[in-house]
C-alpha cells in the first residue's frame, strides 16, 4: 500500500470513528491505537498500552474490523495482512515498554519507608469490601496504595501532617495511618461498608490517628474541615464535572499556600483535551503541578466489568485477567488561597461522553 | 521553644530572606530548607533534597546562621541545639527518600531497549567536550541521557520519527541515533565543539541519520526546520525568557497535532511560581503536559562551579563530590497548531533573579 492511499484510508477511518465516538481525539491517537496492535493481540493489553481513551479505541478498532484491517475474535485483536500493510505504509512502529521491573515504573520503592508495615497493610486488605458500580468504585493494587503513600511521604506531605482522603476505596487512609507518620488521617466516603471497615481497622490496629466519616462529596464540605488539612488524596471519577467536584473539595480542605493535593487521572476515560482542561483548572485554582507520573496506579479488575458502559463498545468481548486500567498520579501544590467554590452538586456526576466504567 | 515563638521567629527569618532573595517563595519552602537539615549535614545533598530554589535556600540558611540556629563550616550545615528546637517546635520532619535504586527513581529501565548500545554510548562519551560557562552548559549523566531516550522511545516519539535536539551538550542526539530507531536526528547547538564532536561520531559510527548544525537559538528558526519534526528535545536555560525561547523554537519545529516535546526544569533555578508560569505558557501554546517526572535527570558536576553566580551566596563553600543538580523531565504534546512566534531574541537570555549557575 502506498503512503498516500494509506493516509486517505486513515482519514476516512477517523471520520467514521468520529461519528461513533463524539469525543476529542487526534490522528496521533489512531497511531497509538495501531502501534499496540503491532505489539500484542491481547485486547486488554492493547487498551493498557495505547494510552488512548477507550471510547475512541473501540470506535476506531470497530471501523478497522469493518474495513477488513483487523480481526477481533475470542478477545484477540489480529491485524489482517492488509491491516499490517496499512500500519506499515503509515510508518507506524510497535508500541514499546521500558518500565523498571523493581518499582513497576513508579520510581518509588515503598519498602524503603514501609518495611514490615507493608505486610500488615496487605493482610488488612484481605477482608476489604468489594468494588461496586453504584459509586464508580474500582480499587488499586496494594503495591499502588503503598507506593502512593511512600511518594506522599517522600514529598513531605505525610509526616506530622493532617491528611484528608476524599473517597477511599483504595484504603489510602489505612496505609497512611499505619506508617505512624501523620498527625491525623480522615477518610470520607459515601459507602457505609468502607466507613465501617476503616473504623474497625483503626480500632483493631490501635490507629488512634485514623477516622472515617460518611460524606457524600456532592454536598458542600462542612465548616470544620475547611482549611483544616495539609494534604488531600483522592482518585476522582473522571467526568469533568465529577473530577472538578473532587479536586475542588480537596483544595477547600487545605490550609493554604504550600499545602498539597494528589489525584489520579487516566487515558482510558479522559482524552488529552480533557487533561489540558483539567490542567488549566488546576493552574487557575491557584495550584502548580509538581509531579505527573503516568501509569503510577494499577487497578485490580472489578466484578462489574460486563455491565459497564464500555463493554458494549468492545470489538470482541473477554474478561480481563491482568491489570489493564491504569492511572497517572498528579501532585499539586497551592501557591495561593484556592480560588474555588464550596457549592452543592446535583444529579449524576459520574458520566460524560468519555466515561467508560460507569 | 513554644510553637508561637517559633512561628514568630520563622516569620522574621522569612522577611529577612525576602530582602536578600527577591524571588517568590513560601513558608513551605522554608519547611523544605529545614527538613533537609534534619536529614543531612552535607551542603550539596541538602540542596538536592530540598527541591527549593538555591537563591532562597542560601538566603534562608544565611539568616539561620546569623540567628545562631545553624552552623555552616567546612561545607557542613549543622543545626545548633536552638536550631533543632526551632525546627521541632515548628513540627518539621526530616526529609525522606524512597527512590528505587534500580532505575534511580526514573521508572525507566533503559537496558530493556538499548541493550549493548548503552555501552557504545558510554564509550563515545569518554571524549566529549567539557561543559563551559559561556553557554550555561552542564551535561547530565550517561544513565540520564539513555533513560531519557528510552522514555521518548516508550512514548512513541522516537521510532520512525524525525527528531530535533535544541542544544545538545547532553548528547541526546547521539543516543537517539545509536538506537537506529529514528528516521532522522538533527542536533542544533551554538557550540562549535559539540557540532564537530557529534558530526565526527556520526561519521565514525556510521550513523547516517544523525547530523549536527551550528545555530544560535536567539535567532529565528530557518524555514526548512519549521513544522518539519515529530519530536523536539531540549534542556533549556532557566531564565523565563531563555526557557520560553527554547521551548517556543521547539514547538515551531513540530509538524503539528500529536507531535511531542521534552524539556528539563529544576527547582534549583526555578521557583514553583516560575513552574506555574511555564505550565500556563505550555497550555496557552496549545500543548498538554503528559508527563512530569521530577529528579529524572542528574547532572555531572561541571568545572566552573566556583565562578557561578550562586557560589557567592553559599553559607559555606565546598566543591560538590556527588550529583546534586537535578531536573524534572517534562513531556508535552500538541493539541493544535502551536500559538507561538518565531522572533529574534536580543541580549542575555540566561539570567533572571532565580538563575544560579550562570
Amino acid at each position: 500500500m502506498e503512503r498516500q492511499e494509506a493516509e486517505a484510508k486513515l482519514s476516512s477511518l477517523l471520520d467514521a470513528a468520529r461519528k461513533e465516538a463524539p469525543i476529542p481525539f487526534s490522528p496521533r491517537d489512531a497511531e497509538r491505537a495501531m502501534a499496540v496492535l503491532l505489539t500484542t493481540d491481547d485486547l486488554w493489553e492493547a487498551v493498557r498500552l495505547s494510552h488512548a481513551p477507550m471510547r475512541f479505541l473501540c470506535a476506531f478498532w470497530n471501523q478497522m474490523v469493518k474495513e477488513n484491517l483487523l480481526e477481533a475474535t475470542d478477545g484477540r485483536l489480529r491485524l489482517t495482512d492488509t491491516g499490517r500493510d496499512f500500519a506499515l505504509a503509515l510508518g507506524i512502529s510497535p508500541a514499546r515498554e521500558a518500565v523498571c521491573d523493581t518499582c513497576e515504573g513508579r520510581g518509588v520503592d515503598f519498602r524503603k519507608l514501609f518495611r514490615e508495615t507493608a505486610e500488615r497493610f496487605i493482610a488488612i486488605c484481605q477482608n476489604r469490601p468489594e468494588a461496586i458500580q453504584d459509586y464508580d468504585q474500582g480499587y488499586v493494587t496494594e503495591a499502588t496504595t503503598l507506593a502512593r503513600i511512600a511518594f506522599v511521604w517522600q514529598r513531605g506531605d505525610l509526616e506530622g501532617k493532617e491528611v484528608i482522603v476524599l473517597g477511599d476505596d483504595d484504603l489510602m487512609s489505612v496505609a497512611a495511618a499505619l506508617t505512624g507518620a501523620p498527625k491525623r488521617v480522615l477518610a470520607l466516603d459515601i459507602d457505609e461498608r468502607l466507613i465501617s471497615f476503616i473504623n474497625e481497622v483503626a480500632e483493631r490496629e490501635g490507629l488512634t490517628n485514623l477516622q472515617a466519616i460518611r460524606h457524600d462529596l456532592r454536598e458542600p464540605i462542612p465548616d470544620e474541615w475547611l482549611g483544616a488539612f495539609d494534604t488531600f488524596l483522592c482518585d476522582p471519577t473522571e467526568s469533568f464535572v465529577g473530577f472538578k467536584a473532587f479536586v475542588e473539595r480537596g483544595l477547600l480542605c487545605l490550609k493554604g499556600v504550600g499545602s498539597a493535593g494528589y489525584f489520579g487521572l487516566t487515558h482510558v476515560e479522559s482524552s488529552l483535551d480533557k487533561w489540558a482542561r483539567i490542567q488549566k483548572f488546576i493552574l487557575e485554582s491557584g495550584a502548580v503541578i509538581t509531579d505527573l507520573r503516568d501509569d503510577f496506579s494499577g487497578y485490580v479488575n472489578w466484578g462489574y466489568i460486563e455491565t459497564m458502559r464500555s463493554w458494549d463498545w468492545l470489538p470482541t468481548k473477554i474478561v480481563p485477567q491482568k491489570v489493564w486500567y491504569c492511572s497517572a498520579l498528579y501532585r499539586i501544590e497551592l501557591l495561593c488561597k484556592p480560588k474555588v467554590e464550596n457549592k452543592r452538586l446535583e444529579g449524576n456526576i459520574f458520566e460524560d461522553e468519555e466515561a467508560a466504567t460507569t
